[in-house]
């Protein structure tokens, strides 16, 4: 089967065209700046690629571009757009609605819009998407994936906060977790590694990227994750703060005269490894700062790993126990001296990095010594292959 | 030596009297309502207990009473107000500057007046305490023991948030910590206990009560604390919620046309154990709930005992292991339940509770069995006799 899997934002478009056969990517691209004059990024049948200024009014006019490039008789990968047997969707909230992926109808469709409440950014934008894919290609099934579906199985005492009850009977305020398809794909993948019965293992993912985001995964079922109800919770992030004293919002507002929303912007936007650092949100110029002995880099650079590090400690509690922790994202495939120095808290346990392969691995590689109590793994994640994984799965 | 120690509150003044020499409590008692009509209870050299509906317009006249009551003829415990040799105030938030305790001048009253900012609610009524003492007793040297000066040991990595670091530089927005006295005076028992030089030990204390914190000593030392910037950080507690995602703060006050204040209010009022069980903030509520098998009190429980094993989790991680675990404070010295649910989280480690001791204790005891690769401890905190201890030092 061919199956497009389709990533809308606001004012993006990504998408690709995997064959299911050998999992192979055929296509592969992006719009931008959808909503005006934007750009349409795409692979060529030579491997070429090619990019055009174009006008991308709204979702629909851009994918119908993505096709119509997909499909050119000149570049095209494929010959025609009956090849696309089935299309993907990520969509961000699926509330506790959605604890798997599904088949999208009217009814799904509308309880996709309920839960936009929770992510008015994202949700809008993924229903856009769907909506373009079906009005261009009528009759092909569409798979709604939820970044949250994964932690659905997330026990009460992991997943209610401290907060007035009601606000959760009414407004659903709870831990809800993202990047699930990543920490589902990772984990399923460090379980067959390990060669155990799913129901035996107790692995930590640890999602460190532009986002970041760790989970407990005990039995190959996720019993607690550090992103809350929204992607702002958890350890710091590229530009994201991470959880902190709740009281610091009126403490911040009061003292610069802002409102609660110009705060919130703050705090998604300008903090973080950029906040703290005070010039880049990308780890790789944080870790060069570090290594060049600036002050604030390496604060950034501690904290962040420090909070890593008690996120899984407290995880590894929280399961009581860990047999595999595993590093996935750009950080956690990529950087070696933020993997050494997450690890570094856990000589407690036995575990023991081999220097040698982490500091060169980029891969999937087991990146602990062979007698390090427990297991650590590199593991690319690859949410869109596990988009098109579901969706073969509901339209086989 | 004979101090008086003094926690002023907003409305509240309470103190004890206590003999160096023995660390005896000589006198004992509490102000209340303070500004109008109040009460005064107090204890009398009979042993019996007096209680009287008083005028109390200010600080002053409230410890003028009480030296009153102390140094009656008929009752008072002491003969003369010349027997207090010093007195001993809790401060709540010492800001970075006061990483000690230390006799009060004019330039530490106007440092202490410069943290009211980060503490309004409570450095004000504790700068009207000392004022008050200042005023009545003159010559008598008052100290001010800090709630946050323990805990100015951490290093950078633990208290620096996620944030742009203007606002370290500026508004001094940082982790503090609190209970910092409780945390110092039982880990320092928990060394004794533990009969190592204090440098070579790992110790975790969980000050859990009304309001809950939990520290990690390593080497003595405060290397990181679950408070933050104020007390509402950290685990949920009897009505504060502790950590929640940041962004539930605008959500909810979207949700109920509340502003900030309103919001922040609630959550340091009907949050916590008392927000999620709808019933109580008193754990023994909580505990019986429990038992019961009432849902929502279950909640309660399971995730307070859940968020404080999950930091406990952290913290081994921070120090890279743990040699003793300590239970202090209302809900650490009396509710076995929560302890044993706590520790419960920790076989991984070797942890092994000593049922029939733990079920019993309510005073200083080893509740980890013999064989328990950790050593578990429930220690009574005395804040009172760790401000007369701090109080002596500086004044004799």
């Amino acid at each position: 089967m061919k199956i497009l899997v389709i990533n809308a934002g606001s004012t993006t478009l990504k998408y690709q065209l995997i064959d299911s056969e050998n999992e192979s990517v055929i296509a592969k691209g992006l719009c931008e700046r959808i909503g005006g004059t934007g750009q349409i990024s795409y692979n060529k049948r030579d491997n070429t690629k090619g990019s055009e200024t174009v006008e991308l009014p709204d979702h629909g006019v851009a994918l119908k571009l993505v096709i119509e490039r997909m499909t050119d008789p000149n570049f095209g990968v494929i010959s025609d757009l009956k090849e696309i047997d089935a299309v993907g969707h990520r969509v961000v909230h699926g509330g506790e609605r959605f604890s798997s992926s599904v088949v999208v109808n009217d009814e799904v469709l509308a309880d996709i819009e309920k839960c936009s409440d929770l992510a008015p950014l994202h949700n809008p934008a993924n229903i856009l998407g769907i909506k373009a894919c079906m009005s261009l290609m009528p009759g092909v099934p569409n798979v709604a994936v939820f970044d949250t579906a994964f932690h659905q199985t997330m026990p009460e005492k992991a997943y209610m906060y401290g907060l007035p009850y009601e606000y959760y009977e009414k407004y659903k305020v709870r831990r809800y977790g993202f990047h699930g398809t990543s920490h589902s794909f990772v984990s399923k993948r460090v379980i067959e590694l390990l060669g155990k019965p799913a129901e035996d293992t107790k692995v930590i993912v640890c999602h460190l990227g532009g986002g970041a985001s760790i989970s407990a995964v005990c039995g190959g079922k996720s019993v607690d994750t550090s992103m809350g109800m929204t992607p702002l919770e958890g350890i710091l992030m590229g530009t994201r703060s991470g959880s902190i004293d709740p009281a610091i919002i009126e403490y911040i507002a009061n003292k610069e005269g802002k409102n609660i929303n110009e705060i919130m912007t703050i705090l998604n936007k300008k903090s973080g490894l950029l906040g703290i650092s005070g010039t880049s949100s990308d780890f790789r110029d944080i870790d060069d700062g570090y290594l060049k002995g600036d002050p604030r880099a390496t604060i950034a650079f501690k904290a962040f790993c420090y909070q890593a590090a008690k996120i899984v400690g407290g995880y590894i509690a929280a399961m009581n126990g860990v047999d595999a922790i595993a590093f996935t994202a750009g950080i956690g495939e990529h950087d070696a001296l933020a993997r050494e120095e997450v690890l570094s808290y856990f000589g407690y346990l036995g575990i023991k990095v081999n220097k040698e392969v982490n500091d060169k691995c980029h891969d999937e590689a087991l990146i602990s010594t062979e007698d390090s109590k427990v297991k650590v793994y590199a593991v690319p994640t690859n949410e869109e292959l596990a988009i098109a994984r579901e969706t073969v799965m509901l339209c086989k």
